[in-house]
């Protein structure tokens, strides 16, 4: 572990500017303390040593969290609920680009006092991610996998799991022609259900190929694109990666004058605030956002204590609603 | 929660003779134990209720755990160190099939009073295995996966990330033909490591087919029967499901006339204690046993405390030794 000494010996500058520059002290210059932050991290000085009171920080990007009915607002308040009573200060970042390239993340980290970080909403191009690889500050990850980086986990619910309860259902309601639509393909976990649905297929005896299926960024898009594609198809069962686009999927059938369900059966993936209170209540497949929370706090805290958590997978529940029934014959 | 009283009602006798029964009292006839044990395990009688001190069990089989050297003490100190300050007894079990058919294991669980275990070394074709897909006594499984059910969790190393870290060290010093050699598929873990092997060699864009892979599950069956194939078709690189396969695979290519590294590169999987003083020591990918205890002590707390973890994998390690080098060319 190096030591303040260490650092400024290596850097040929007093102890009392190193100690300056990362307390954040005005009268280092910027470019000095960058230089310093960077060395720190390099010889591996850890946070620990400077502050009585620890701090973590849940960095957040495209996630919406400050509402009880928003998606981030349980994962969030799980952490906290495991974290505060541990003795941490918990401060939420939300992270611009911007701000993830004006500095690395471990010097960001350092800069800023936080031993270790909940990572939330982020997208496989955000550059971080990059930083993930090899970064020595410990973080857990929402929805994303970082491999062979012992201070780095992947928490999440086990989207196999679920994508298999959602086929597995439709198929004991009697249904064989199953779609699936998808939000873009650029995120860890986008990729993950896809892959999944394949996979469930197969394991249900059932035909899947790539037509089968449809991915776009935006709803809408997406809807336009491959929903009545897959509909002339002949499917009688359609499951969607995430809940808005069930719902809107949803709107759009009844719209064409489907009912669902009777028409259609349609399943969801998230269970948000709102899906029990769609038209009809959704079918889908819930993911526990508190335990989430919790969990990620918990494989934050094995990290910091050296236990290397690769990954921290929940167990994926499906909430039969009415947007799914037997098909029409 | 079913109550002593709820239990009495159903089956038509008195509470005392409930309580008698799930105290094990040797007035109760056996067939009346059994059945009162049964119901109450039907309707969700908890033994919370009637124990002050809580009991864990670790069920074994098949696992060597008394010794430092062999491979479950790790695992089983770790999970202790961690249930026993939290206020478990922890009490370990040799579960054998006989014992497994007498009766149910959620039964064996309330009547021997324990709320929770952790299951080390079990066969896909143990009869527990069944019953772990319904149980309702929570249970974390070292290297088993149980779908489905939230009271059951699956703790272990990422082996997907393991033979990644194998082949691309293989690939790295310039090896292309790779082997690799197993114990029998009837377990879990060495389905898991199987498919591992053909997704890392692709992921590395490597040739992999079967004709590249053997397995048998004794260790000098496979070695006869797959060694000299593998050899003959010209691999300069062997990775092996576990050290002790590995070990004997070096001996024996040592005794065809081949030399470990310069001829033939060879891996193992575990990390045994032993492997590090193998001739020569083994290149190898750790399983961290004692982080493997803690992190089953913790699943199964999360388990009995509603969070149904279904997946817990760490980070796993590869441990270059000298049986791995550049293939001579």
């Amino acid at each position: 572990m190096a030591t303040i000494q260490d650092i400024a010996d290596r850097l040929g500058v007093s102890k009392g500017t190193v100690s300056k520059a990362l307390n954040g002290a005005p009268d280092v210059s910027e470019t000095l303390q960058k230089t310093i932050l960077e060395t720190a991290v390099e010889m591996g000085y850890t946070i620990r040593k400077r502050r009585e009171k620890k701090k973590l920080c849940i960095l957040t990007e495209n996630l919406e969290y400050e509402e009880p009915h928003q998606f981030g607002y349980d994962i969030v308040l799980g952490f906290r609920q495991m974290a505060e009573p541990a003795g941490y200060e918990v401060e939420i970042i939300d992270v611009t680009e911007k701000l993830q390239k004006a500095s690395s993340y471990d010097v960001f980290m350092l800069k800023n006092g936080y031993v270790g970080a909940f990572v939330l909403g982020f997208s496989l191009n955000d550059p971080w991610m990059k930083d993930f690889q090899t970064a020595k500050t410990p973080a857990v990850l929402y929805d994303n996998y970082i491999p062979a980086n012992p201070n780095m986990a992947y928490v999440g619910i086990d989207n196999s799991e679920g994508m298999e309860l959602a086929v597995s259902h439709l198929k004991s309601l009697g249904h064989k022609d199953i779609g699936y639509l998808s939000g873009a393909l650029g995120s860890h976990i986008m990729q993950v259900r896809n892959s999944a649905f394949f996979h469930a297929m197969r394991q249900n005896g059932l035909k899947a190929g790539p037509a089968q299926t449809g991915s776009s960024y935006y709803i809408t898009q997406c809807l336009e694109r491959h929903l009545p594609r897959l509909l002339d198809m002949g499917i009688t069962g359609l499951i969607c990666s995430h809940d808005l686009l069930a719902n809107a999927a949803m709107i759009q059938c009844q719209q064409l004058g489907l009912r669902v369900p009777a028409d259609i059966s349609i399943i969801g993936f998230d269970d948000l605030p709102m899906s029990a209170y769609t038209s009809p209540p959704m079918t889908t497949i819930r993911q526990e956002r508190a335990q989430l929370g919790k969990s990620g706090y918990y494989a934050l805290a094995s990290l910091m204590n050296g236990i290397a958590i690769g990954t921290l997978l929940l167990h994926a529940r499906l909430m039969v609603r009415s947007s799914t029934a037997r098909p029409a014959t």
